[in-house]
């Protein structure tokens, strides 16, 4: 089978990879049908260093079961199912309580050892924790958002809950990805009275306003602070959505906080720290977040997406098919694309 | 009037100050019967550069009304009154929702122009918001529990609340100190399942078992975080309360939360930084506290006090009157004494 494999910096290649096969009794083998590229797949694609053997990529995928192993009961040949960017068993004490993405028996997809969603088949480990069924068929209108539940509306949603966004609040999101822009999605849908997003891309912010969007803060640094402050009488915002994860979007997003606020980061984190003291100690800030539960996240949005009420599908501005998954990272990486969708 | 004044590093001495007297309409003026010294204090204490001028030292009194001000209605002459370590004025955005340590218009005692508690006398400034009135005499066998209300058992409740401590959870308490006892209790008290004392300290780990810790470790570093693991099944603690604010304490404290776990902080932050990734993001972990708002934990805490479920009153294994205060401030430097109350 053809499948996307990162060899280092700037290579990404298409190429023939082992078919994957059931290996595990709980394992599932699910043939994709649409696939993404993640902005954070763009961290490795700045900065891995060479590898001979390379690493599968992707975690973001749709596709429809081809078998299942004896032990699997959940799914079954021919259903369509959504994978959440982390698999995991569903029983253990962590995930018994809504936190998959620290499952004592899950992991992550791609690497040298699993396949990754961008290719043409996935075994899939511990299916029955894993995998969630979608009533649909695989060409349907909500494919684009259907598909964000893998990964981007859900971690922008545990960016609004871990910041703990509600009716009344006043929520900043810092940055303008896919990620903030499902934040954006996230904080409208839990009540959040406004809604200040940070971003400077034209295409981004406008569709931020569409979706939901009340206040536009394009400076950086200081002057976005400063103007953050203006737009909140002076105190801040009750919740802050980090989804940058590098040293300044932290520090911008702490600093935007008001006193007792919290931060909700899901931004991947590129710096080594977060300030201490002033201004998250004296100040009572509350600092949350880390890699999102989708898989508990996806039955809450679910509805909501299969009935229309949220369509963070929009967040996709271009399709290709898995050829084209290379140019995809270099259009992701220059700002020419938001986020791409791969149609098999 | 005579009042204590830190000088420099180990340079405390009680002298005499201008007397304390009303200067706003809403003061309210207070003669102190009972005050004591707080481990933030070794702080400066360890660390203050010469000043000639000097700071006015203590943020913990208990004492009668003298005086007030003209718009003061809720104390009166003769009123016995515990004061908050922060003053507030009740009404602001940020203490109608019981965050009165970022009241807008509130502050906190001694330095260059403000009375400290540990003196004969204090101004009290926004008494309304600030002071809260005692049901029982000045002399009542009950004070020392109910001078803690003044800092320390209303900070140890607020590192349990912002480590989410509740019914079935694991407690683990980083710090043998006088806040850190009071945590033991919080945590008792909010129905945590087991607690853990990290402390190496017998008189206060003795101490933090009478109040219901369940477990001591009293290993430090790397060895007190495999001792917890092994404590929680390999897990780590639901809540952890940070009662130090050393760089290593924080780091141990991070350390010990299992993956969704929070850590709630009230040790004033010694250390520049928080570690952002492993293991505070990638374990979802929550990092929240800081000045505890205790006037707002006052009223909560205070029906337990009176009715002796709880005797944060422990703590103090000195007393001292005012001039016995530099020594006091000595003893608990070298350990000797967890904390010292003083009698006037």
């Amino acid at each position: 089978m053809r499948a996307t494999v990162m060899y280092g910096t700037h290579d990404v290649r298409v190429e023939n990879v082992p078919d994957a096969k059931l290996k595990e009794p709980t394992d599932a083998l699910v043939t994709v049908t649409r696939a993404c590229i993640c902005g954070s797949d763009l961290w490795p694609y700045n900065s891995m260093k060479h590898s001979d053997i390379g690493n599968r990529m992707g975690h973001e995928f749709i596709g429809r079961v081809e078998a299942i192993g004896s032990e699997v009961r959940s799914v079954k040949k021919g259903d369509l199912v959504v994978a959440p960017f982390a698999w995991s068993d569903g029983t253990c004490e962590f995930c018994r309580q809504g936190l998959q993405t620290a499952c004592i028996h899950g992991g992550f997809w791609g690497g040298t050892k699993l396949d990754g969603g961008q290719g043409e088949a996935v075994r899939v480990p511990l299916a029955d924790g894993t995998l969630v069924r979608l009533p649909v068929g695989p060409d349907h209108a909500l494919m684009p958002s259907l598909l964000t539940l893998s990964d981007v509306m859900g971690t922008g949603h545990h960016a609004a809950r871990c910041a703990r966004v509600g009716p009344g609040k006043i929520a900043a999101v810092v940055g303008d990805g896919a990620v903030g822009l499902c934040g954006v999605i996230a904080a409208r849908r839990l009540g959040a009275e406004r809604i200040i997003m940070l971003g400077r891309h034209a295409d981004r912010v406008a569709l931020a306003r569409k979706f939901g969007a009340t206040d536009v803060v394009s400076e950086r640094g200081e002057a976005a602070i400063e103007r953050v402050r203006e737009l909140t009488g002076g105190l801040g915002a009750h919740s802050v959505l980090e989804c940058v994860g590098h040293g300044e979007s932290t520090l911008t997003a702490v600093s935007i906080a008001r006193a007792g606020g919290a931060v909700g980061r899901v931004g991947v984190p590129q710096a080594e720290s977060i300030p201490a003291a002033v201004p998250t100690f004296f100040r009572n800030l509350t600092i949350a977040g880390g890699p999102a539960p989708v898989r508990a996240y996806i039955e809450e949005l679910l509805p909501d997406v299969l009935e229309g009420r949220i369509e963070p599908g929009r967040v996709f501005d271009r399709e290709t098919d898995l050829n084209g998954v290379p140019d995809g990272y270099r259009a992701m990486n220059d700002r020419e694309s938001i986020k791409v969708m791969i149609r098999f």
